[in-house]
Order: C-alpha cells, then sequence, then structure tokens
C-alpha cells in the first residue's frame, strides 16, 4: 500500500528527444472514483514509443513513458464494489468484480467500456479514451501506474469470466497462471492482440472470401444454396491458396504471423507466406519461430519462406504467375512499407495495415487505387476487445511467447528499469530486440 | 447479317478533347475464334465516357466511344458450337449454347472467364480483360460491335441458365423479357452492377458486422455460440442503426441507392442515410426514386434524407452525436469526395469507393489513416460476376429503372446516335440526365 508522500522510480521522457531519465516521483492516486492504480510487475518497450522518443510528434510535456504493462490492484476507487447497487448497474463488470490483489493486464489505450464505440467492441478508439505513456496519460515504465476507467480497461486474469469458453472449459485460473510466464502475459498489452487482429481482419475481409468458401465473388458473400450462390466447383485447389505478404518482422510482425498460421491451420486452408523485412536477425528470428511451430505436428498446410523485399516480389511472381498476393500485412507504419504492399497485392487484393503511419501523405494516386480494386485496412488495434482471442492464443503457444533469450522466443531480455535509457538508445538503434523492464528488479 | 465490304454508323473521339464525330466505319468482324459480332440495340452515355471526351488521358488513337450496350449475337468464332467436343470442353458454358439471335449484355470490359482472376470472381481485372470504347478496343456507340472473349464476356438474357435461382423459379424467359425494357436490360452493362456492388461490398465488410449481427467486435466474426463468442445482449438497438452516407447522386449513386435499400429491406436492418449531391436536380430525383420504392408496401425502416454536404455533415453529427457514419459510399472519383467521405465516417468506418479516379494523389496521411481506423474499397465493379443479383434486382425494380423520362426514372432520354455529339457535350455540361443511343432510330 501507498500513500499520498510515497515516491517511485519511473522512466520519464524529456523534450525535445531521445532523453530517457529515469526519476523518482509521487506515486499516482486514485483521482476519479472509476480510477485504479496499480503495482507494475512488468512494463514493455515497444516501437511506437520510439516516436515519441525520436521527438517525431509534438509533445513538450514531460511525462511517464510506455504503454506495455501487467500489474496487480492496490487501489480501487469509489466506484468499486462499495455500492453495487447504486454505482454498478448496467456497468461492465469489473466495476462488481475487480478486487484489491487482481493481476491484470492493460490494453495500450483506456476505454470506458460503457460507449456505442466500446459496446460494438472498437474499444481502441474510445472517444474518452488516452494512450498511457502520452502527454495525456502516464504510462506504465515505473513501480505504479494509474489505470482511468479501470473497470472498461483493464482485463482481469484473475477471473475465468474473463476468458474464452474454450479455456474456461479446460482450465481453473490457478492451473492456467501458474503455466504461463508473467512476460508473455505482458505481449498481452499491445502486441499479441494487435498480431491477432491483423491476421484476423485480413482473413475476415469479403475479398478474401472466395478463397476460403470455395465460391466465387459475389456467391462468397451469401448463404450456400441461397438464390445468389453460384455453388462451388468453379474454383480449382489452385485457385484457393492464399498468397499472403507480411512485411516487416519486427515483434508485431512476428504475433501476426504466429496468429495468421494459427488460424490458417485451425481452418485447414492452404497456404503459401513470404515474410518480409530489410533486417537479417529478424528474418532469421521469425524461421526459428516458424521451425517451433512447424514441429509440433499442427497440420501447417503451404510454403513458408522469410527474404528480403526485391526476393519476395519474385517469389509471390513466380508463386502465382504475376497476379500477386491475396493479402498482405503491413506492420511497419511508412511509405515505402505501403509502396511494397501495393506492390505485391494483386487487383482485388486486401492490404491490412496495423502499422503507426506519421503525418506524411500516403504515396497513392487515385488511379493507382482504382486500377488495382485495392482494400486497406488502416489502424490501431481494439486491443480489449481482441483479448479473450489473444489470450488464447498466447496459452496455445507458450512455445513461442514463454520463453525469453532463446532464438525463437520473442522476448530478448527482461531488465532493471533503471536502464530504461540505454535500453531505449540500443532498441532505437536495433541493437536489442524486445525489451521488458521490471521495476522491482 | 453482314459482309466485310459493309459500313455503320459509329460515334468516335478524336484528340485531342471535347470532339466527337458520327463517322461511317466499316462493321466490325470475327478476328478470333472466341469473338462475337453484335448488332447493337441500345447504347448508353456514362460519366466515366467523359474522362476520355475531356481529354483527361493521354490518349491520341481514334476509336469508336462506348462501354454501356445491349445487342442480339449476328456472328460467332468458330469456337461456338462447331465442334463442342474438340473445342469447348472445360471452357465457360456460353461456348457451347450461346446462339446466332440471342439477347446479350456485355459488361463494360472484356473478361475471358476461364482465367484464375475470373474464376474467383473478380472479373473486372480479367489480365485479358480491355474496355470498351477505349484505345484498346472499339466501343459499343455504334450499330455493331465486336465482342471479344464472347463466351467469357457476355451474359445472355436468352437463358435462364445465366438467371439467378429466385428467378428461374418465377419466370420463364419470354414472360419475364416481355415485362423489361430494353432500355432498362442496357442498365445492366455498367452502372447497376457497379451500384449492387458498392452496396454490397459496403455491407459485407467485416467492421459492419457487430452492427449487422447484433454481436461485438470481434464475436461478430464467429460463429454464434463458437468459443470466441461474446453472445449478444452487449449491443443495443441503437447501436445496431446502420449510418450510411452516400455521396454522388448520378445514375450510379441512385442505384447503389436502391440496391442498398433493397439489401437493407431484404435483411429488415434499421438504417439511417443521408444521400449527398451538389446538384439539385440530382437530389430531386433521387427523393423521387425514394418515394416511389417507399409507396410500395416494402418494410422501409429507417430514416433517408438528400441533402448538401454541409448539411449532411450536420446531420450525420446529429444522429450519431459526433461520432459518424458506419460507413460511406462514394461514388463520385474525385478528391473532393474522398475527404468528404472521411469526414463523414465514423473511427472504424468503412469507405467503399466506386468513383473512377484520377492519376493525383489522394488527400490522405498515413496518421489521417492510422487515427480514423479506416477502411477503403476501392475500385471497378466486376461487372460480369455481379449480372446475377443486378438481373435480380432489375427485374425486381421495374417501378425505378424501367422508366424513361419520368420524374422517378433513371433514364432520361432515348435519341439517335445521330445526336451523340450534342449529347457528349449536354452531359458534359449537366443539361441532361443518362441518355440512351439508338444507333437504328
Amino acid at each position: 500500500m501507498t500513500s499520498d508522500t510515497e515516491i517511485m522510480l519511473a522512466a520519464r521522457w524529456h523534450p525535445p528527444s531521445y532523453d530517457i531519465r529515469i526519476e523518482k516521483v509521487p506515486v499516482p492516486q486514485i483521482e476519479h472514483p472509476d480510477d485504479a492504480v496499480l503495482k507494475v510487475t512488468l512494463a514493455g518497450l515497444c516501437g511506437s514509443d520510439l516516436h515519441i522518443y525520436r521527438g517525431q510528434q509534438p509533445i513538450t510535456k514531460i511525462h511517464v513513458t510506455g504503454h506495455e504493462f501487467i500489474g496487480e490492484v492496490i487501489k480501487l476507487g469509489s466506484n468499486y464494489g462499495t455500492d453495487p447497487v447504486q454505482s454498478t448497474i448496467g456497468r461492465p463488470n469489473l466495476y462488481t468484480s475487480l478486487n484489491v490483489g487482481d493481476k491484470v493486464v492493460a490494453p495500450f489505450t483506456v476505454n470506458c467500456g460503457e460507449c456505442h464505440v466500446c459496446r460494438v467492441g472498437y474499444t481502441g478508439r474510445c472517444p474518452s479514451g488516452a494512450l498511457f505513456g502520452s502527454p495525456r496519460l502516464d504510462g506504465g515504465q515505473a513501480q505504479y501506474v494509474r489505470v482511468p476507467k479501470a473497470g472498461g480497461t483493464l482485463y482481469n486474469l484473475s477471473s475465468t469470466a474473463s476468458w474464452s469458453h474454450t479455456l474456461t472449459a479446460t482450465s481453473d485460473v490457478e492451473t492456467l497462471l501458474k503455466n504461463i510466464s508473467d512476460s508473455s502475459l505482458l505481449l498481452l498489452s499491445d502486441i499479441l492482440p494487435t498480431g491477432v487482429f491483423a491476421a484476423t481482419q485480413l482473413l475476415a475481409h469479403p475479398k478474401m472470401q472466395p478463397m476460403l468458401t470455395g465460391r466465387a465473388w459475389p456467391s462468397s458473400l451469401n448463404p450456400p444454396g441461397s438464390a445468389l450462390d453460384s455453388g462451388t466447383g468453379l474454383l480449382t485447389p489452385e485457385d484457393r491458396i492464399l498468397t499472403i505478404a507480411i512485411i516487416g518482422l519486427g515483434p508485431v510482425g512476428v504475433c501476426a504471423s504466429v496468429a495468421l498460421l494459427d488460424a490458417l491451420s485451425q481452418r485447414s486452408l492452404p497456404y503459401r507466406i513470404v515474410a518480409i523485412d530489410l533486417n537479417e536477425s529478424r528474418r532469421e528470428k521469425l524461421k526459428r519461430v516458424y521451425e517451433a511451430i512447424g514441429v509440433d505436428g499442427k497440420s501447417l498446410n503451404g510454403k513458408f519462406v522469410v527474404q528480403g523485399l526485391e526476393e519476395a516480389k519474385e517469389t509471390v511472381a513466380n508463386w502465382t504467375g504475376g497476379i500477386g498476393c491475396t493479402g498482405v500485412l503491413e506492420v511497419v507504419g511508412n511509405n515505402s512499407a505501403l509502396t511494397a504492399a501495393y506492390e505485391l497485392v494483386r487487383p482485388f487484393g486486401v492490404i491490412t495495415s496495423v502499422g503507426v503511419h506519421a503525418p506524411k501523405n500516403v504515396p497513392f494516386t487515385g488511379e493507382d487505387l482504382y486500377n488495382k480494386n485495392i482494400s486497406f485496412d488502416f489502424g490501431r488495434c481494439p486491443a480489449r476487445a481482441m483479448f479473450p482471442m489473444a489470450f488464447e492464443l498466447l496459452v496455445k503457444r507458450q512455445d513461442v511467447f514463454g520463453q525469453v533469450g532463446t532464438e525463437s522466443g520473442l522476448i530478448d531480455r527482461i531488465v532493471s528499469i533503471e536502464q530504461a535509457s540505454e535500453m531505449y538508445r540500443a532498441f532505437d538503434q536495433g541493437e536489442v530486440g524486445k525489451v521488458l523492464f521490471d521495476p522491482w528488479k
């Protein structure tokens, strides 16, 4: 427990750029009846932290960094449990069921859980949301963090009510959590749901359905046997092979790759995947991840290669007779990646972009987009809504997500928060992979 | 029947711009065993004809204009029926069933019907395709037209094999065609399937599914009752109302509006639609169309207003508490329309663009698209693949599509091809609506 006068260690960004300092600041307190305060167990360093770090945004306010963290609830505002009848009717169930001591993960943004946007599931764009680790809201690279709208925002790992039916049917809380490392749970805060979101969006797109259903467009959109269903039989088995490129093999790209392979395997869909990065060590990492997944007896029903961009273009041309990819996942967030995605995708193809993009015009004319019948899905993962799917994948793929510092593991190292400044520098320079901070080490 | 020495009347484009001449040219002949030659019954003047007319494309070749036409088969290449066993095995069924005398409609582009792209249903981007009325392929604003790959391209109105199951169950060829005007059949060549495509794409998009299914994202993508289905009950009836803007109320915009209303009515989906155009006469036309549809007892379950852009922005803000449209149909094809679509759509909204766009950069930064989680679907309708759906709507809505020169009818007038030059001018100036040419008048 903390008091108003207590202080904590926190990593804070200072203007104008490249200046992260470890400082002693007051422990955050409850400011609103919907708030929670967490003791942070682990906090992650994420590629998108670098946008602020590098001074690429018009920001001057000193603030605690970090939007990836897991922790334990140590304080709750007065709207939790004190007067359930008065305060929690019609509210998200965490308002009645969240308790001090619960193990929780926060998505990278606050979401109220109660508005139209949240009810629909687009929690990443809740109108009362805010990004952790931004001038508007202190982040989690610290010993403690305040979580606004905690009853809508947090995912309670201590309660099976948060889990998918598959997990609750096979596990109890204690058994399950005992076998899952905290470092892998940290991945739930951003990169794993973002990867699952990317793969899920791509496979759900209507332009992918002819390949998935074996029925030509637009029959593929109508129920089988309905008036406008032309039936199967028009497409050959070859026609149905999904040709997918993944551009950007940083941690989110690895998560997207694993999520995509898992979805393809669950649905027994044939595929040809080319995963692309300029950085050889990232390519090597993904090869090790694929080997780790491939040897466990799952039915992986296709080709998977990891290449540089120019080689990948040739590969796709050879695979498809010059037609191009059915879909492309863009996990980088710059115009070179968007251009590569455009060049790789076929007419009537789908580009799913989860990269964080800059205020710079996209490199396309209207004619480019018209002439290729391009479909684009841009933007941020609604992480809170994706947690059940992401958590299920996390449990299933502990062989990848549960490891630290191994060749096929996603997390490079866990270090003290005192090393934050040096780790930002090294991460920005590409010298280290995914780094987590243990604020109590 | 024609001979090699016969001549015909044709509208031809001359460089550099604004120069359409009615000329006597040789009747086209079979050039390839897959060709057909049609006697043109009616040809349409389309908004996208104006791109070439105005000299907006780098074209110098004199050519016959027009990509909208219906006609009767008068000649067939040697691959049709002469030796069915040798020549038509595994080929689209028109190669065995197309006959001289058949009444047919062509989509605005050639498609072979035999390649991977065609089998999947993306016929508008067949690699051996070509646009009628372009330098590559003479068009149909003439007395005769040659149709390459006719066995893949044409839709045979004289054969119920081409129809949807609903139509074949309720009608025979003669009865059905007797009640459908040729002028309405002409709409099948481009604008009606394009309108149906726009509405169909929008409603099929995964980001629309929470509203359509009543289940929050991403449960909305999973089968009800599956492990990752959070069930219904999270969304209120108000949450499920689709708020849709239609930008551009020219003939394609009217078709898109009718197709959208039909789909919403069939599925009993609640809606609020705002249809937008700068041009008052177009707005008035759509109001009359809506009245014609609304009074026939169909269950139209929502609000429908027709407004200018600024008024429409206020309307959407009022309807949605400032959140924005669930989806936007962009049926104009310029950057002002794309900007308006962006401003109107909500975060996680969908913009379906069927407008033909110019080689000009689109007016968005990557940050704009990321920050609103925008989904875009661009491009040309795969008209041949959309014919069954479009034909069904055409039959159902003869009250709109079957009329010529009425307040709620889509076709303004039918004139002699001799008037083509004047009609291009008047259409370009916005003085006339949808014009059809009768090359035999």
